[in-house]
């Protein structure tokens, strides 16, 4: 392993599935190692454990699961870093072997999230028509083709479904018969999914960053939230999403993640993070790195890199004096004698 | 229909989940019909069509999943109240039929989730056993049995496998042998569901009791979120959860789904929603109900229900004299004479 | 005393003192009884015992003094309210007998506060003029006529000096020579006064308002001030003045005196009165009257009327259906059995 | 001048004011040169102009009166820091000539303020008595001995009057008859003051300080005082007075005068004070010096030094990683090719 070309990637697998297409998004994945896991913990574990250089994994709610699961994986154990964000189109196909037609399908295989959303699709094209679950929509559609390798996870062997409701990347990768497009209840559908690297890497700022954050409440009781999300407002600075998560521990016992606008090395995200590890020294830092949406905050006066830097320099001012003064100073004349109390 | 005794329920099914598990646990349901259903969303449907007067649907991390899509389900379309809580233990059980052993399983069924948590053990206790993908844990025992009936969901048949990770309701239910108890990673898992009944329904106020919320953010900018917390805050509310969700709309516009400590009765409630609503009029109350875990928050003196009150009657007592005056009292002598400008 | 036309005032005397002229904007005063005293205190002790309807005092810095006093006298004892308030242009003019010259003028009577602001004044033109303190500028001016009358209070007797530092209204009133005008450093300055009637008045809202409150601080920790003010600025309620006042009963104990912009009858200045009285039960309301210079606040959307009347409409319809069932209504079939616990 | 002898301090005098009285409360000042001044103004511009090291003025209600001309002299004009603040408890006697006695007191001169806080005495006690008004309590004892001297400033010459309000310092210096003391309506009134030097100077923090600060409104809007207010709450710092003054040029301007509780070499001063010059850059640092009532305030953990520190080495491991692979760092193998867009 040698240079820039030979990085490798873990992601959540098997082959085909949107996890896969967020990954090739990523400038050079295409022809770097690619390695599908069976779930999110294992995708994270062989970056932990040096086997790979980053995972692809969702992050937002999607047809392969894995957001609740990628929240908690990633907010304890061993440290990480979110490197970058992938937006992805979601739409689904109903494909089968070549040759097939719509009006011979009988059982069709998917994952049960997707099921859900193309069920009214269904149940008016098909009507009569069989589920069978899947542990992927991608190894539905390796299951049609007889040959679901490691990558698919799933035993069916020889499938009893005659189609797959799966992503248009798997379909035309496995060379099956696309018999009907776009057909989940909601078009646009776009999900997320996020790029996890080792605690030493940082992106550098863009002016278009998020920053994602595992808060810890250090109190339950009423403000104590309020004392955590002062830490961003008094910065100007915005979230684009909050949860509430248990520990796990007992009940009552909570962490926040968070995604915050900006980069930790905006004075103001800097500022944020210090004012929060003093109310909650447990925080965790997960990483700044480029939105998707390439938007950009608006950034106030008073919160800009700018003031910041001037506040810093009028204090200096401030204290100066001071500074002379204790090393003995001609400046002041005026020594004014220990009170005897 | 004209009693308690006749009262129905629909539930996330098929039958032995541990969502009917959290059904059976409300006083009467027993007895009750129950009528389980393939989806979060057809089991809402259904109270909202009126066949059943109430569903039970799970509402966090879960083995049956469903929690986003029951923050969504409840968040829009015809407006359903929350009547109650449950929690319920989630402990996995290996199941087969009756005369297996745990030497002679290779191939085991059951739910995504469920699959994750327990593949620890199974890698330890059974080497080398295929994974079969099914609907939902419940399922997965019913297809043991061979006769998956309506509720199952799933076309498997004849089913490929020999053991399924499920429930100990399911497993005694259809009189499986189990092979192998609390087989999960986490042990003292607990889960959360509620039910959801029409929106003409409050249950009544016991001191301990929690208030379910959509709250739309007004304006995507640093600070609206804290102005809708400040509610809360200002009258000594402490939020037990909150997320943000998509609307789905477009990015960046969200809402929030927060549970806060109290009922709607609560002086304290009652005037954090109306501050909510003059902030964000799309708010929409879930309902207020009994805190499964029976915690009654601190309520301080300046929040309490006398306070509230006292200051309704002191400001009454400020306006009173003008009251008065307006209409003509002879109490102030001072007549200021319009001023020309 | 028969009607409006007999209305009676008391000021902060002499005759002459901008307070007078304070008084003389009132409509209708120039023809009411107007009775001078010689204290802040006396003006509204003849208040509170019905000698007169109301009292005309400063309540800014002025040459006239009084403010730390006045503040401190309408916070405590029986209540008052304040009925309006008065903006008076403070310009100061150089008087002596008529047929005296600045040439001649050696000695000069005034207020410690006028003399302060018109002695650069002094100094260049008269050089070596000698300073005679009086109790008041209008004092200053009677002395010069021989005739202090009861109003002056001084004991002057026949005066020692030549000339005085006065209003521009005692001069002309006197018929005395004005050698000099707007001697003061200050030009434009303005300054405020109060009149000040019995608690069972309350002025009309006009739309551009001001209410006076005086709040004990509830207790000594960081926090407590925002938590008072913070049920101004959650209310869109701009403060024009905020004064910490020690109570004067032990070091470290306050009370704040605050002017905020609105009418007690503005449902976002009830609400907020309703909040300050949860938290600080000691609140004094000491009125709600028109604002001097006119101006009217923006109210943005979520704080005006509509939205309190649109607030509480909802959380009444969310409130109904509650009561409703409580009555045995029969929109609802369901009815849980009491848990046994 | 070569050492602590030889300090020198202006004060509002004359000479026996409770001004001075403040003064010599300072170790060292009985024995430095002590010059007393008209104003606070011209006390200050000594100060500022070098012609004596600092000078003691009344900075709260006092019969010397002053309190706002202070404020508001060293909000603006050439930078001074307050060096250290004094009470001194104010208690009036009356004095007269020896030999003198309570039965032939007819005319009794001393300052307004003291003239108002003592008259209920004097009406029991002497039915009848004239006042004569005097610039300061001070004058009107000097004038008693017929030697007023440069510090009275008065001019009357021969009094007229034959007792003063005074207090026992200067009652004591003259060598006066003292016929009554404690005659003020309020016993145990205390009032502060201030030692005012150059902007050099910055007292030793001792763990007992208060900082004082003008800081400018930086917007006339619902909301921008708590966003000030806000820069101390949430620091955990504890505000002991704040005013609000107008700033004199138009009307709705204000700054802010504030005490606050704690030193500049606090952590959580300088935060507060970045905070502060982020928001309203025209802000005044107008010093830290110890507290005279010696009370330390509780510092949180959370705001503590050691809190400060430790975010500071936190935030810096958390950026340390990124400076590393900006340098090219081997630790990191990932190297993501530049996205075409």
């Amino acid at each position: 392993m040698t240079g820039a070309a030979s990085s490798s990637y873990a992601y959540l697998g098997p082959e085909g599935t949107f996890t896969e297409a967020a990954l090739l998004q990523v400038p050079g994945a295409g022809s770097a190692r690619r390695v599908p896991a069976s779930t999110v913990g294992a995708a994270l574990d062989a970056v932990r454990a040096g086997s790979v250089d980053a995972a692809m994994v969702p992050i937002e709610n999607s047809v392969e699961g894995g957001v609740s699961a990628t929240l908690d994986a990633i907010a304890v154990g061993d440290p990480l870093r979110i490197l970058r964000e992938e937006l992805v189109p979601i739409t689904f196909v109903l494909a089968a072997r070549p040759g097939a037609t719509l009006g011979g399908i009988r059982r069709i295989a998917t994952h049960g999230h997707a099921w859900a959303q193309c069920r009214t699709w269904v149940d008016k094209n098909i009507p009569g028509a069989e589920y069978f679950p899947a542990s992927s929509t991608a190894a539905a559609a390796y299951d049609l083709v007889g040959d679901p390798g490691e990558s698919s996870g799933d035993a069916h062997g020889a499938a009893g479904h005659d189609a797959a409701i799966c992503s248009p990347l798997v379909a035309e990768r496995l060379g099956l018969a696309v018999l009907a497009t776009d057909i989940g209840d909601v078009t646009d559908a776009v999900t997320r999914f996020i790029l996890v690297g080792r605690p030493d890497a940082l992106p550098p700022r863009t002016g278009s960053d998020k920053t994602t954050l595992v808060i810890p409440l250090p109190e339950d009781r009423p403000g104590a939230l309020m004392q955590i999300l002062d830490q961003f407002a008094a910065r100007g600075v915005n979230l684009s999403r909050i949860e509430s998560r248990p520990t796990g521990q007992f009940l009552g016992d909570y962490f926040f993640s968070v995604d915050a606008d900006g980069h930790v090395e905006d004075a103001r995200i800097a500022d944020a993070l210090k004012g929060l590890h003093r109310i909650s020294p447990g925080l965790r830092f997960l990483g700044s790195y480029p939105r998707a949406d390439r938007r950009s905050p608006a950034v106030e006066r008073h919160t800009s890199d700018e003031a910041f830097g001037a506040a810093d320099a009028w204090l200096a001012s401030v204290l100066r004096p001071a500074a002379d003064a204790h090393r003995g100073s001609k400046h002041s004349r005026l020594t004014i004698e220990a009170s005897p109390t």
